[in-house]
């Protein structure tokens, strides 16, 4: 296996990314916060190990994501929160920067670990976006084991759920910000980031100087009437142009579609020149925030520059950078 | 009613296409293409009465559509293909240029006027894209009437399905384009455009110089897994932003997914500062033919300019522009 100083001879970098929203460090507990820096740094080791052995920066997205779809602590597989009809209903993306290649999946409930699921539809159909039940038959026809739904069953994810529904039971319009703001308010709970955009996503720059970038969630508690956001929406929430840069976003997914986060900010690059900082900043600084929309996106440019930007007061994040170092971080100023 | 000339001097306008592909003027009989032009223009005038009465770009692209949606030449609404399942799902799509709302549905079977249902999306909830089955519980919860799903067989498209079905029963990695290339191939039916991508779309501009864009499809015969084309992605079929353009596009989705083409086209103009035709061309006859994907779009500038591009040999199209002058079209030279 190479060397991290081999690895930073030829550029390989990979940054992710757990979710934005209010996650302030006053509510947090010292060894829950112990627990999110581990497994993003669990996370970046998974995906930068790809990267090293000299893998593609797809391999390393979905070794990172994996990590956290595998992790209570993000909602995202095994931590996904449950829907308006009990049951966990995950979507997930990925896009490669090279040919522009693509997959998605939406609403699927039997995958352990849906952004597996996004990349099959990526190279082994001819289609970007399959949904539902029938999702699954894909899955199936491709080798997929399914796992008993009630693997994605935890405590608190179902708590959450129980204080929407005595809240607001019948509530059609509540919006996802909303529904998580009730939450915050009147929850006791020791969860520090229930105000808080479910998501995880990661970046990478493999050694032939190709981008990948992948978005996996659970959506929203309580969601009804099939509701799909940015996530799984290739241009959204997901998108890698080689000519620009790789993006996964995490936030309000309403504002991050109409918007289009994602290939926004990769447009600006191209066509503006500016820098992915700066095309980062005004989407989600100026455009995002003058929609009153919260959260926040990673990034990575051709040349392996992580660029992360968020308005909201925290974002579980990290990076492995093309020096080998390593960082991960949570609050807004640190 | 306001006169043409009244309608001209507040600059209003509406463009629309009834989907994009091998269309043969050849394979053409006079009352099938009559038909097509008569149907065009009904769609027009539909659309272009709303704006002429002051209404707004977003109830015109609605009315024009609904045209199309009724009408069994076009793949939407009544004219829906069928899936593998023997089912006809429909997506649609529609964006205001104003504030970007947005509304979405996909996969819904008992909805007379999809487009319908994804502006109520847009109106009526906090959400832009709703799925399948409970999709329509929204729709049930905001008043609609539901239609038989028998109202959406024709004789037309359950032939289609069985020609695929007899030609490939087992064929899993079939893409849309080749499915219609083999139904086309082999096929003596007198419908001139099987090998076609079939969609409907509409743009518009009103007397507050607002900008709309709908679009609305049937999907793609024998379609299985859930499949998700363009047409309902915001960024990819549809987008509407009042400082660049509205856009609807047509063709094979998985590649308008990945090339984001409604909102590349609007950022080329935003931020290259491109007219909309150059805008277009470079998408539609540079970027997608590298990735050998047809189709085509239209679009209308903030000034009323309306603009179709495509690179299949015809895209059944039409407009009334701001001097209240209307053409339709049907194949590449004309």
């Amino acid at each position: 296996m190479a060397t991290a100083a081999q690895a930073a001879e030829t550029k390989v970098a990979i940054a992710i990314h757990g979710g934005a929203g209010t996650i302030l460090k006053a509510n947090m507990t010292p060894e829950l916060e112990q627990a999110y820096h581990q497994t993003l740094s669990a996370a970046l080791h998974a995906g930068h190990a790809v990267l090293q052995r000299g893998g593609s920066s797809v391999d390393a997205v979905q070794a990172a994501i994996i990590v956290m779809e595998d992790s209570e602590l993000f909602n995202a597989g095994k931590g996904a929160v449950f829907t308006h009809h009990k049951t966990n209903e995950m979507d997930a993306s990925i896009m490669r920067g090279d040919n522009l290649n693509a997959g998605a999946v939406t609403g699927v409930t039997r995958i352990k670990n849906p952004i597996k699921l996004a990349a099959a539809v990526m190279e082994q159909s001819n289609h970007v976006m399959l949904s539902g039940p029938r999702a699954e038959e894909f899955a199936q026809s491709v080798g997929f084991d399914f796992v008993d739904p009630k693997y994605f069953y935890t405590e608190r994810r179902w708590q959450q759920l129980q204080k929407v529904l005595q809240e607001s039971p019948d509530e059609v319009r509540l919006s996802e910000q909303a529904h998580d703001q009730v939450s915050a308010a009147k929850s006791d709970t020791i969860w520090p980031d229930d105000n808080k955009f479910g998501t995880v996503g990661a970046v990478a720059l493999d050694k032939d100087g190709n981008l990948a970038a992948a978005t996996s969630t659970g959506g929203m508690t309580n969601k009804k009437f099939g509701r799909i956001g940015d996530s799984p929406i290739i241009g959204a929430g997901t998108y890698a142009d080689n000519q620009a840069c790789a993006i996964s976003a995490t936030g309000h997914g309403e504002y991050f579609i109409r918007a289009a986060v994602a290939h926004d900010i990769c447009a600006r690059v191209m066509y503006q020149g500016v820098s992915l900082q700066q095309a980062a900043d005004a989407v989600i600084q100026q455009k995002l925030k003058v929609m009153t929309a919260e959260g926040g996106i990673v990034g990575m440019s051709k040349a392996g520059d992580v660029v992360f930007s968020f308005n909201s007061s925290g974002m579980y994040r990290g990076y492995i950078n093309v020096k080998g170092e390593l960082k991960t971080a949570i609050y807004q100023t640190q």
